[in-house]
């Protein structure tokens, strides 16, 4: 049971503590200007140099003295024209009010605030912000590394991974073998495991993705396959095109697997980290699996050609709070989560950096 | 333990059946095009008139016969050149393969596929489609209701929720306090709940809804405080502004609330109801509270001027598949689930209105 | 924009339908006993030998002719004493009232059903079925294989699992090096990944697990540091001592590996599959990447000794809908999901098996 | 870009800390006892008097000097035997290896740490410290608040329930209409929404809570049809005959509703903080309305007899992170996050409850 000690008033920094000030309501349900408005918290009032707690705490709400001096806390709507209410925003008892927030601080000073957490659906998500970091590491010759899973293309994110690609802002393309797979599924029949690009099951589609895999080992290499025209588009196509370098990790998941896959994890981990150890960025898309892995890899900063050191910007987008507070969890405290879907983020930051671009005047490499 | 019935392969329909042919494997991990890709239901294949079952049975292989003759079920990477390899895609005895299904269906036909589930974010989402839909209300002159919650706020779509009221596609809005406690607090403040634009915690924000509430309470109501230029933008504006109705249903979060708030519940569900039996076409967005009070009062059809019927579109937007699940679960079957973030939901949405609109030649009443 | 004919009353299966009753609401806000509940499909009354449809339709409300002679959905609060309400449950036209399901079933008759999704944290988890089929199995003689992700250790199933094993319900292991490594650090230091056994994270913490894994491979192997005692209890160490085979596959995920690890992917599915094709239950556990590669490798069903097919029992436990949808979305569709956390789950799962030992007056073969 | 500053090795805090210490790899793959075990932050090796910066950093590494002198990060598994690696666990400098926090902790001394997030679902859950403190709060008199959703009586946790309330640990009962609903309906029919206790949709279930609600809105009242015998168990049940408060507030979502539903928002806020100004402990299970309207009322703190204050122990159960996030987003941050199932947090609760009553030799009230 953890107690909290009421703060020792006797101390030097509440000796200036002058009392609270009030105001009348000027209306029934409507407060003064600057009424004062409550947390949660341990609270005291300064009246006639006494420090009181008011009765019935609870946040949102008004401090109100009553006609018998015993000081309530009150919701805005339950109190009457004229009744006092304390003014002033100071939680630190400058005026007349003191909020003790430091049994949660140790001693520190803080501040009662909403929307604290790290991650949540609920927070803003800038893209103006990282469609610039994109611009500028492609302007300045860095090495962003992206981490996708296989939701991106399942969700026709990928004529927006392929834009990304073609265009210069993806260094190294680190996924495992379904990204590949449904990817080729989708050039050579549309589908992706036998979806239809308008989320429909197809018939006969669950063997899509197996003719597929069989093309393509029958090929030799992703890169064969393309020259021989069995490839003719998206994410694997831009990368063989635009001599972008992948690494196609295995898993125990994988049907196939395609030829280029390093299925030993050992040696798939030391092909991650040639690229991780010059990143200067990285972008996490759809993946518990690969993002962890790649996190794992990354220092939490960049060593400058000067030496100095920046903070690795490392963006990491999924549909739940989990994948990003797991990553966190394992070490990369640096992420940015973005809690959404990987098809409406892929769309909205191309257009975002389609943007920042025409207001540096720069054409994108390919339209 | 539920036993699975051998077919009766001496009924009438599985005697045309022919056996099944066999191709040799072009190369070491490499099938024959066409060969058949296995699932995990229970196969007979056909040969010299018999109905065998393929031992080690598995989906995502081909089906082998040894040297013994014996027939296996065996992943692909595993299959050397020259072994004899079923071909034929069809799962019905036509071409000597049959997976029973018919055990799962009650004796349809049905077919095994991926992808089937209802609701996922794996799923395409068809911004064309919903922008087509929205417009096409509003050339019919449609009623459609949009439903609601606060995250979309918070996240930074209320410039666009705001566009969408200002150019007729909102036949009414049916909302709680808290949409509009943040929406106010935003344009006085540029605050939701005290976080900033950029989704950081502001000091002294924790009071900032508070005195938003507070400011409205004293004008005496949401338009009021609207022409007398205390809310200057956003989503209460617009409604005010452009005369689109609205609803705000009370709970027992509510902070204040606003004047404009019913605050009784059955009161509250007669006001919703009255937009609810008008409704053409419903949008709930980042809600469960209030899509599914609207769901239970939507029928799951419109009755035209000329008496017929139709289906009433109904999109549910949310960050998991659960509302849309529980949705559906009370019975609101006709819903469309969009797993996302309701931020990059309207950004995107109203992208593809803009661009519907152009490609009609129709400009947007207002830009 | 998909219409909804209107049913053809002209058909002979209406040809027999009475006209609705009626009864009078017994007082205002109450209905008559065996009132008629509204769905939101298409509704239509028989009065006077014609159909109708009600105004204003939803679900949950009662039908309530006027005095004018039309006919209402109304919810049962709005209904005042004498007003005449429709009484009968069947909606197939049998009462007199017809609900139009068929253009939703394809021409099937079907019904308006409440909770009809296949996975939902809201359906009753059944313990005693799991309980009753683990100990059938165990009796039987069969393979359950056990497929488990480190949040199991994790949150301190750690004893139920080992339990298990102890006595005899676990046939195979299949797990991953994080599996392995979080039991053997909570072995040797109490932590895992260096979080204290009641959430803490410790100092120090974070080598925790690398030291635990040098500590095996300077053993050489998991058996070896058993018999050394340098790993002294868990889940690992009931393996060995019990002699349960266990598969550790290996992921770019991890840290070490251990040396029992199959590094390569397709040496470590063909170690999986040895196992697999042995199955005759397979319980997933807080993992989504080894129960949907292993989901991969089983057959929907079990081939009994005498020929016979019977549904393989297949558990997927996790903290979402998510990863049994997928897991269904990639073909086990015989998958039994709960959602839960695992902690929990193992902890009443061996509740109810130790129930149902007693109750059969079966002694488990260690305590 | 935020830039990290190297430290300031000329400080007086560095002038003591002496040069690192190597040993050498006993053999391939296996590290020295005692290896430093590297993070992902900026990382000082102090060899000669210089403070150097190993090469490729990441996490999860040991420290090696090569025969060059240089000094790299690398993999346990990558080390060949006798190796110079680096040993001791310090990262403040003392033991030669300084790991930058500072510059996260703005001057604070820190430590790298994992598993640090607030709530998650890899968390172990304490039940036997819950159970203690239910018992304890019985035991002094105090006054624990429940809060509950309808998902704790669909997922049959409502016989748990009823246990909890019959002997003496609930001091109110804060819900909401459906609660009521969905265990009246049990009561009387045995389903919930029409769902059976195994979790399937019943014929004609649909609308088995409208003529639930129907009896109850007849008899006048909730404890009116429990003396009549129209409901004869369950929560409800419970509450009226061991004279538990109840209070029952509405939504918009509500059907009926029930005759003691508080239907007015401003009256039920009312209703509840009457119990919340007396809380000493909450308990808060499967309800996100609820949960945060109870929290916004909640102080964080209970005032004791001897005007002395503890922290209010506030227990927030839910299947997700989100809504023990969000509680804390508005200010309730004293609560302890549960993820798990209702129906298993129940169940394991009256389980450790009953144990810890057995241990202090007190029997339950009621069985």
């Amino acid at each position: 049971m953890s107690t909290i000690p009421h703060p020792d008033f006797a101390a030097a920094r509440f000796a200036q503590c002058p009392d609270a000030r009030f105001q009348p309501a000027p209306a029934d349900g409507v407060l003064p200007e600057g009424f004062f408005s409550t947390t949660n918290l341990p609270t005291y009032v300064r009246l006639g140099g006494v420090w009181r707690m008011p009765r019935e705490p609870r946040m949102d709400c008004a401090l109100v003295l009553d006609a018998n001096g015993d000081l309530w806390t009150r919701e805005g709507r339950r109190v009457r024209a004229g009744e006092r209410v304390v003014v002033g925003h100071a939680e630190d008892g400058s005026q007349g009010v003191y909020v003790n927030m430091a049994y949660l601080t140790g001693g520190g000073e803080g501040e009662f605030k909403f929307m604290t957490s790290e991650v949540s659906r609920e927070k803003p998500i800038d893209y103006a912000h990282m469609a610039r970091l994109l611009v500028e590491e492609r302007e300045r010759g860095g090495y962003p590394v992206w981490v996708t899973g296989p939701a991106l293309v399942h969700s026709r994110a990928r004529t927006d991974m392929t834009w990304f690609i073609a265009n210069g802002f993806v260094g190294a393309l680190l996924a495992g073998n379904a990204v590949a797979v449904h990817d080729i599924e989708a050039s050579m029949f549309g589908t992706t495991l036998g979806m239809s690009g308008s989320g429909e099951a197809t018939s006969g589609g669950h063997g899509m993705h197996m003719r597929a895999i069989n093309k393509v080992r029958a090929a030799g290499s992703i890169a064969k396959a393309v020259e021989a025209g069995v490839i003719t588009n998206g994410i694997m196509h831009a990368c063989v095109v635009h001599q972008v370098p992948f690494v196609l990790t295995g898993s125990i998941r994988d049907d196939g697997p395609l030829p280029d896959v390093v299925t030993d994890n050992l040696a798939a981990q030391d092909a991650m980290r040639r690229h991780a150890v010059k990143a200067t960025m990285a972008v996490m898309i759809a993946t518990a699996l690969h993002a962890i892995a790649t996190g794992n890899m990354l220092p939490a900063f960049v060593v400058e050609k000067d030496n100095s050191l920046r903070e690795l910007p490392t963006i990491c987008v999924d549909s739940s709070e989990f994948v990003v507070s797991k990553l966190k969890d394992r070490g990369t405290h640096q992420a940015f989560g973005v809690v959404t879907n990987a098809q409406d983020f892929m769309h909205i930051l191309r257009l975002y950096v389609e943007r920042e671009l025409a207001a540096r005047g720069t054409a994108p490499k390919q339209g």
